[in-house]
């Protein structure tokens, strides 16, 4: 990482899978990490202090949703991203493409930019490369990320490579624009599910000068298993020296085989968004607290949680009184499913660290897998969560 | 106080206002004091260790709708409602009946109870006294309340002697009826706003076995000044050596004037319904977040606060950022307005012990109402809390 006050260290080695430790000014994160998303400059339902209590070590803020409210140069007046949103560790924050992509309305690409009326009220905007890193200077966080033409999943070969091109001439626009200060920058590679176009774009954008490299256009409408087979091949291939991030991905399993395959970053609003569903992530799979078993269950969520959400604290959060307050459409149960859901991911990112430190990752992880799908109350514990477009709200 | 395990004891005095210790099998509270409202197993948006943290010594729950939902015998089955809900200081139920006469279709009223259709699905029910000891006896709350006839504000006199009248009738049964082990149980006066008619119900009530005594039937739709003339004129007449609770109100002006009056005990849903709505209770009169002065605010709600909604913790949280989430209807904008209201109450209160205790309760109460209208953001503190009917939800 050429930016001063960043480092990346690869740690232990297990297949493609590693561990590692990315410093930035704010803080020392051990990958593979998670990375919860503070949509609108919260976790949704958390404060910054339960997002601390799961041990996250970097969130990540939409640079879309800040830029329209309250507007970035706000942000800056209320002290930056840290101060106005209370958190002390790293942040990063997206381009904004991908939400203009997925939206906004009335969007025109062209080569310098995209135009497009806001979701809020309509307003016309425009983002172009030179823009997006202004407003993330403005914003403030450790990382920003380039800004990208993110294509449906399900687009053609040429319509994707066309984003290739584009992103490619953004990336060197957004390298050269004048960033913040102890502010790193990584680059996007696009190329859907072809593996030919994800190895082609990768080596243009490895060879800037990024502070590290990311995977986009994945999760966006394509299926689990070409998601999977697309970062499998390419994930191991990114640059070693450099953190390697895969975006808006973030179910167990995805977040599992993606480690795998040699990631250290993921995002994605899976765990909040499930909490407020109703649904909580356990090591035995999905727990659908509204249905009529846990009506009268004296116990938590899940034993094997050390969270507040289940474990010490004011006593256990029955997942009677979590059904009843959630049937009630009470907020303390969103919240406490949000938190556990949030703590989960982070024991599941912290296990995985173990597992490849131990040199069992392969075992771990098809272990793990196997007794989430053999839980009572689960289906595949993936599917729903790669559906749709889990970073849209 | 009859009940074994509990009792209360006078401390200072200062004109009709009073201090008092009232101790319970979960807690020792100081009055006068403010009851936080758990309507359906928690205090709106807030957890069972946030409330703690406001100091809080007991909470209230609402008998008809737990009994609704979940029912009264799944809330025993997971451990009764201080287990279920995490609480672990004094709790007090309402008796069910002002919920079945606010929020339930087609009742009908005859001298033995209260048919009604559930507001949740329509069903039939029958609220009895018996029914609504019995059901208060699972709950299992510290203090359980008499089932009474509430009937709306500007009820004619007849209409009210005869709610008083049903009422004492009930009063007795409900005295007669098994209750929960260390279990008190307080009587409630009717009368609307007539102080002839409130005194000789009073008298009716006062000289049956009942741990405590109640003002019902107030903050229903009469006037502001109706209602603080009726405890003014009532309030100290109260049996002396018993706690005195005035239900269902809860302004920063009605708190200290029924403190003022020889109240000990307020409960209302003000502070957390007002936090939902973006409003903030402060020494200098209320605080409507959304407003667009609040934008480049950095300061806290209030710089008196010494909740960690405003101070300590992990940094302010800045009226600009309360804004901003609120406007994006982002969740911790409630949480933290919620809280603040239920710690600025709490600590109102503690600052009356404290005038009562220095013999200065009425130059306290003159000169807070006085900033408290003062304060650049406010219209009257009060008149807002009181309209309608704060209790409903």
């Amino acid at each position: 990482m050429n930016t001063p006050g960043f480092s990346f260290t690869q740690g232990a080695t297990d297949g493609y899978a590693r561990t590692g430790t990315l410093v930035t000014p704010h803080a020392t994160v051990e990958t593979p990490t998670f990375m919860p998303v503070g949509t609108q400059g919260s976790v949704k339902g958390i404060t910054a202090e339960e997002v601390l209590s799961t041990d996250a070590g970097i969130v990540l803020g939409n640079t879309y949703h800040l830029w329209l409210r309250p507007g970035a140069e706000v942000v800056r007046a209320l002290g930056g991203l840290h101060t106005f949103s209370r958190w002390p560790r790293a942040m990063l924050t997206d381009s904004g493409g991908f939400q203009v992509f997925s939206l906004s309305k009335l969007r025109t690409i062209d080569d310098d930019g995209v135009t497009f009326r806001s979701h809020l009220d309509g307003s016309l905007k425009r983002l172009t490369p030179e823009e997006s890193i202004r407003v993330q200077a403005q914003l403030g966080a450790d990382i920003a990320m380039a800004f990208d033409e993110c294509p449906p999943g399900k687009a053609d070969r040429d319509t994707i490579r066309k984003a290739m091109n584009r992103t490619t001439a953004w990336a060197k626009r957004c390298l050269a624009a004048p960033r913040g200060e102890r502010q790193a920058l990584f680059g996007i590679v696009q190329g859907g599910i072809h593996e030919d176009l994800r190895h082609e774009h990768l080596a243009a954008i490895a060879e800037m000068p990024f502070d590290g490299v990311a995977l986009g256009g994945l999760s966006v409408g394509e299926s689990v298993e070409d998601m999977h087979r697309t970062f499998d091949a390419i994930g191991h291939t990114m640059p070693a020296e450099r953190p390697r991030y895969l975006m808006g991905v973030g179910t167990p399993r995805d977040l599992l085989v993606g480690s795998l395959a040699g990631i250290d970053m993921f995002d994605c609003v899976l765990p909040t968004r499930n909490g407020r569903n109703g649904q909580a992530l356990t090591w035995n799979g999905r727990v659908n607290i509204k249905q009529m078993r846990n009506k009268f269950d004296t116990g938590p969520i899940d034993p094997k949680c050390t969270g507040l959400c289940c474990n010490g604290g004011g006593g256990v959060y029955s997942r009677g009184y979590l059904r009843h307050l959630y049937v009630s459409g009470e907020i303390v149960a969103l919240r406490v499913l949000s938190l556990h859901n949030l703590h989960f991911l982070a024991e599941l990112m912290r296990a995985m660290r173990a597992a490849i430190r131990e040199g069992r990752a392969q075992a771990f992880v098809k272990d793990t897998l196997e007794q989430m799908r053999l839980g009572d109350q689960v289906g595949p514990v993936d599917e729903k969560g790669a559906k749709g477009d889990p970073r849209r709200k």
